[in-house]
């Protein structure tokens, strides 16, 4: 047992078993940085270039700006919450965990990329602002699946975790990925009817999130 | 009692406990990005744009920038070191006060907005100044107030504790906040006086709250 | 023993040993923060610039920023999870290897100044596209050799590491770290040849290393 | 004992004890942004902005910014491995070294500032480029006296230090100090002589720290 669990050969690659810690840690920059990185993209007029408009409704005219910042703010939050649970049930991961980490990190901190598009597109009527849209959506919907590829890594080595994972939770998880995902697939057909409707849904489906989790803390706080 | 220590339904949500620890980790990150980032909005003329003007004396007139910077560098360091005194109090938090925490995360990481903003319209005279500094000010409103409900969500539950907070230190807890959050609020009306001395407001803040922490150190050091 | 492990004058520099702890914190900063910064080089048209093109097709001419995002964001990742395993093996290191750690982050870091100059030229074709993917592909091989510099820094004093590398297994990293600079040097050479061949080689270099990393996970799992 | 180590009313401000660990994570973290952050200001010229000149010799008139890219790079680095080995000797700190700390992390993070406008500036003849130099040498000996405060608040209750310095190393530490204050001073001076050979002098005062500090490891490894 002891023996599986040392890096026995992690200089030349292979069966190593792997410390969650540092993996969470990474995962920690990762996520820091991205929902950071965000603020980079919200803009304001410079003083000469307001023509006359007043500075606070320049600033109103930006709210698409501030809406997409909010919706992706809050998504990566809850993707690291979800993320900083996960990681609490096993101590050690492989390196399918590790490459699995790396796809749901490639997810997360692309995400200022769509941000910045939809926020600029987010009022052009047309097809632009549907790609725009469309792309915001469809993103997310990778990453979803991104989170669930780590997670049945995360979990599939039963003997892996200290907090065993009864088959009724694997099976509430699964349902509940399986909703994600239904309703992220339906926010990319809703960019192209409406991107304000699909944020509007990204933004819901993360204040869903936090009541629903937040619920059975309430029952048993 | 271990039990109930245990993020027995991590995977699916819910009653978990989760390690302080982590929420450090991925706030100081937070911090860490937001503080730093704040130098990309220094900005000094290019070589050949300074029509006879000295580079010295172009940077003189930039002092708007850095005196936002510094202010909005301090703000953030206080808050960090309030926190990691705040995080000292005990080993778990739920997700109530991740929650919590990820609301105050927003608002530090939006800070180098409202910075670079001020920086421009500082010695813009009339209402695009005053506008400019009222949308700082309020920021700093607004991640007092989460701080404060993060302190809340901290340490509503004693048993968490591992270092029980009296009555009386909670009374001063509320007492500082509320007297932060009067100046905090005055600084939003001062705001529309003067962006100047707003900014003044926040620096002298700082550094009280520099000194105030400090003095009893000094007392028993 | 133990006296040698305490860092007697770390204050005054010198025969003091360091954990390896905070060596991995600062390079786990480091490698997620130049991951992370990737994205910032991702473009698309504003609105109002694309003269009746589709947002669409503009971004599909965006492929070779996508391109090089990619497997610059992979070749990352893959020296961070080898970074990591390397780690394993040892917990404290002399500063001759803090220095070979910092030579290596020195090339990661820079890793984001190709990667833009690469999508900026990737299709511009002549000598320019040439010098873009030479300077991409020449600082690989730099960072390859940092690489194996740190690894044997890292490995050279055998009673520190608490998991000792058999001479078998250090010939085989020996030859796995020839084929990789053999392999990365060759890049080099091809990028006078075809730009988007030699970072195709890149992209073909990091999957076989996922694979091949995985594979006896899979045979042992 | 264990009493005095307790954050007793580390809610209420204080006398309060801290653990070093957080205080190093959030400076890893500030380091580590700061030392990425610089490759932000290496550019090169846009495909078709090039009049006929090769991107090669266009990249070879990029030197000084390639040039202080890497010193900035190595007194970073070598910085973070000053503070890594302070930090070795106290597992508490005092709220006074936070505010230390955060003082230094203050004059560290700004550095990628300086470091652009002397990129821009250094080959520009006259009192522009004299002004760029001295404000990155300033920089510098504002940065080596923050961090001089910063060992004497972290090392002057030497109750806390696990690790006792004793009087000598503390002399030498200081001698060393004032060596480093007096050529970062001169440096200041030379910016006004030669900005190149003020940046020279920081290049080979950090590869000096290198082989200074690698000699007594080498002598005992």
């Amino acid at each position: 047992m002891t023996e599986s669990d040392v890096p026995a050969d992690a200089g030349s690659a292979g069966r190593a078993d792997f410390s969650t810690g540092r993996m969470e840690a990474f995962s920690d920059g990762v996520f820091a940085i991205a929902i950071t990185l965000l603020v980079l993209d919200l803009g304001f007029p410079e003083p000469g270039s307001l023509h006359g408009i007043s500075l606070a409704s320049a600033l109103a005219h930006e709210w698409p700006s501030y809406f997409a910042y909010l919706v992706s703010f809050l998504v990566i939050g809850i993707i690291w919450i979800n993320h900083h649970a996960m990681c609490a049930l096993a101590d050690r991961v492989d390196r399918r965990t590790l490459f699995a980490n790396l796809f749901l990190l490639l997810t997360v901190s692309v995400i200022p990329y769509p941000t910045r598009m939809l926020a600029a597109y987010l009022t052009t009527p047309g097809r632009d602002g549907h790609t725009a849209a469309a792309v915001y959506a469809a993103n997310m919907v990778v990453m979803g699946a991104a989170f669930s590829l780590l997670f049945f890594a995360y979990t599939r080595d039963a003997r892996r975790l200290h907090t065993p994972v009864s088959a009724k939770d694997l099976r509430a998880a699964r349902r509940r990925f399986g909703f994600g995902g239904v309703v992220y697939l339906a926010a990319v057909g809703l960019a192209y009817v409406s991107p304000v409707a699909m944020l509007a849904t990204h933004a819901l489906l993360a204040v869903y999130y936090c009541f629903d989790q937040l619920a059975p803390a309430r029952r048993t706080g």
